[in-house]
């Protein structure tokens, strides 16, 4: 006989609100160290976040209905610290460091809620955008990437049936788990999940690192999902993000300053950080621009997160450049996060063996890979490439580059600007499936 | 169609071990408190703890296969306090206060384990002792109690069908909000859960919990286990016990030391505690003697916990002392704990209401309560009045008399030595049946 609780089926099916975002720690470990600078250094600067979906060829707002979108936006800004979050927070050791944030930067932030957002629809896609001070429309990035990838795949299975849901999800778990059992062929390897925004859901970003933690063991450094660092006492990882580059060269008014404005927010960060928080994010402006013109100091910090250009020929430039100031590449650190699957991990991995320590950033290859897995072609469980961006800083245009003028963001005459000023060089075009 | 989830069914049909005990902290929190101070002040001491069924009717050892016990108490003994607890532990605020455990402290517990046990049967009794140092033994009070009440409650539900247990459990929870609803109609109430040592089951003692937080809100005020504190952010509740008098009596070696044991161990609670913690538990050697020879600052304490006397009788004679110590009683804090249902809360509730501030430790009736639930009649699930005590300290006897002698444990000639000691004014027999 098979038993079914009757009151859970009466509360699952009369459910308000399945949420998706849980906790305001349901976000990545980047944007706590980030929100922490620009709360301390740029507390009066505006700036917005705008989603951008680079799929256009998928209709967001055709897919997703707009009101169970309020819904999830209008429940995650209801969401608060908790005082066990912000316990952890404060007691926690992060990589190796105790009291990271400060307890001034914490009770600000106990008290902090996800500010306003301005959503319309136009030609099939929403325009979502968040204004206001930039210690709290950045907050808004990871949770409004998650709502909208998780609302289109709940989409996706709204119509499948109970076998067919049954199927998809052991298909991909068995997926998973092949990937697992070559990644722990690989000696020393150093991987951990950077996924949340484009998972599948928060239940499957969950299995997935749990999955990692039974099944590669100390090859799995950790999660940039701070929540699940936190319940599944795994290390938090991460350290920046383009928007630090991107406002300070918005925020620029001269040549010199738009000059300087890339490496300048790097001696902000050294300011609060240290040690393996001393990773370079080069591409925003073009990699190869940023190393000519890099000040030697640049050369002491631990490492580089390439996050554009392909992984092998970035990594043999950052360490070229490496070798030219006198260091040694094994002392160094390269972390690899741009779109990777586990072939590109491997062969990445092989590659760079005993050359350099590596470590991988496993995104939505890792959190949503359910291709091949349904039973019927389903276009909607294939993972769009999209992001949400710092669109302008103080009512100046907000611009990257990349190293992939694929991944470039931002007005297009500003762009050409900025191209015609940090040049072209090394841009390779890649397709951005991811 | 029903489905029904393979791989977990197989998990949970292949299962080795149904944990009792999940973590170090499924403990009361009186315990912590305690064991910081003794771990401070009386490292040295050794003190063995027994366990004492008092219901001799219920054969123990024929109802609890000696394997599973063993195996459960051996997984205790496996856990260590994890970082996300010990984060906890360090960072939350208990009674309003931070920092309530020294960093020494928590180092120290960081690597503790459960030492080990003595078990054997006899009569139709397991006889559990724990011998060691007091700062390790006094730590199986908990674990041990709710060890032998799930694995009692377990045993009286193995062949108990399906559809009885569906029924069980909806009569269980029935009963438990009928209470909910009694209480929520006395305003200003002020209860919390007791019931860790002699619950039903874990899982029962947190829906008990939840029910709580969900159905009489700020009368709510904690619960005194710390792992169902940190998970569902609850206050932390609990004082001290008297295995500190206890232990204080039967180091003393002139009669001057034993009169003065229980105002010492107050003295030594003081040197660490404040507040809302200066709570007096009087009745170890008997309440009238306790008030008779207590000094003037004893009076000073935040209130007091009557735990043998009945609850407005003991009430009472508090109140007077206070009054001839030229206290007003309304500043002054009752805490109720001794084997109350709802029937008691109430009327104690009513008796004292507007003369004294009152708190209520509600326990076993909160927590194993199925009288009547199960379709058929179950004895197994009557619970049975069962402690752990401490009984002998550096080798010397441990002994409590309580104002109900049937509440006293200890070597009986010591029991008498110490009657004659402290006398036997206000001992009033009641029946004890948790």
């Amino acid at each position: 006989m098979t038993k079914t609780d009757i009151a859970s089926r009466v509360y699952n099916h009369t459910w308000k609100l399945d949420p998706i975002i849980r906790s305001l720690i349901d976000t990545d470990f980047y944007k706590l160290l980030m929100l922490q600078m620009i709360w301390k250094l740029y507390p009066q600067v505006n700036a917005t976040f705008s989603l951008i979906n680079r799929t256009t060829s998928v209709r967001l707002a055709d897919d997703i209905d707009e009101q169970e979108l309020r819904d999830q936006l209008d429940h995650a800004r209801s969401l608060k610290l908790t005082k066990k979050e912000a316990i952890w927070l404060a007691g926690n050791t992060f990589y190796g460091r105790n009291q990271i944030f400060e307890p001034e930067f914490l009770a600000w932030l106990a008290a902090f809620r996800l500010p306003e957002y301005e959503l319309y629809r136009e030609d099939g896609q929403f325009v979502l955008n968040f204004h206001g001070r930039w210690m709290e429309t950045s907050m808004w990035e990871i949770p409004a990437l998650a709502i909208i990838n998780e609302l289109r795949s709940r989409a996706a299975m709204k119509h499948l049936g109970q076998f067919t849901l049954d199927v998809l999800y052991a298909r991909a778990k068995a997926k998973m788990w092949s990937k697992v059992e070559r990644l722990r062929t690989l000696p020393g390897l150093r991987i951990s999940d950077f996924g949340t925004r484009r998972r599948h859901s928060f239940l499957w970003q969950r299995w997935c690192v749990e999955a990692l933690k039974e099944g590669i063991g100390e090859a799995f450094t950790g999660t940039s999902n701070v929540k699940l660092a936190m319940d599944s006492d795994l290390e938090a990882v991460g350290t920046n993000a383009h928007e630090l580059p991107m406002v300070a060269a918005a925020l620029a008014t001269t040549d010199e300053e738009l000059a300087a404005a890339p490496y300048k927010v790097l001696q902000d960060w050294n300011r609060l950080y240290g040690g393996n928080l001393l990773i370079v994010l080069p591409d925003a402006f073009g990699t190869a621009h940023f190393l000519k013109h890099a000040p030697d100091w640049v050369a002491d910090w631990t490492g580089f997160r390439p996050d554009s250009a392909p992984p092998i020929e970035g990594g043999e430039k950052i360490i070229d450049w490496w070798q030219s100031k006198g260091k040694d590449p094994r002392d160094k650190l390269l972390i690899f996060s741009d779109g990777l699957d586990v072939d590109a991990i491997i062969a990445t991995y092989r590659h760079f063996e005993g050359r350099v320590r590596m470590s991988f950033g496993w995104g939505t290859n890792l959190t949503n890979d359910f291709a091949g897995c349904a039973p019927a072609e389903n276009a909607g469980l294939k993972p769009i490439s999209i992001v949400c961006k710092v669109t302008d800083a103080n009512g100046r245009p907000a611009v990257k580059l990349s190293d992939n003028p694929r991944k470039a963001t931002g007005d297009p005459a500003e762009v050409q600007r900025y191209l015609k000023f940090f040049g072209t060089e090394d841009q390779v075009v890649q397709d951005v499936t991811v």
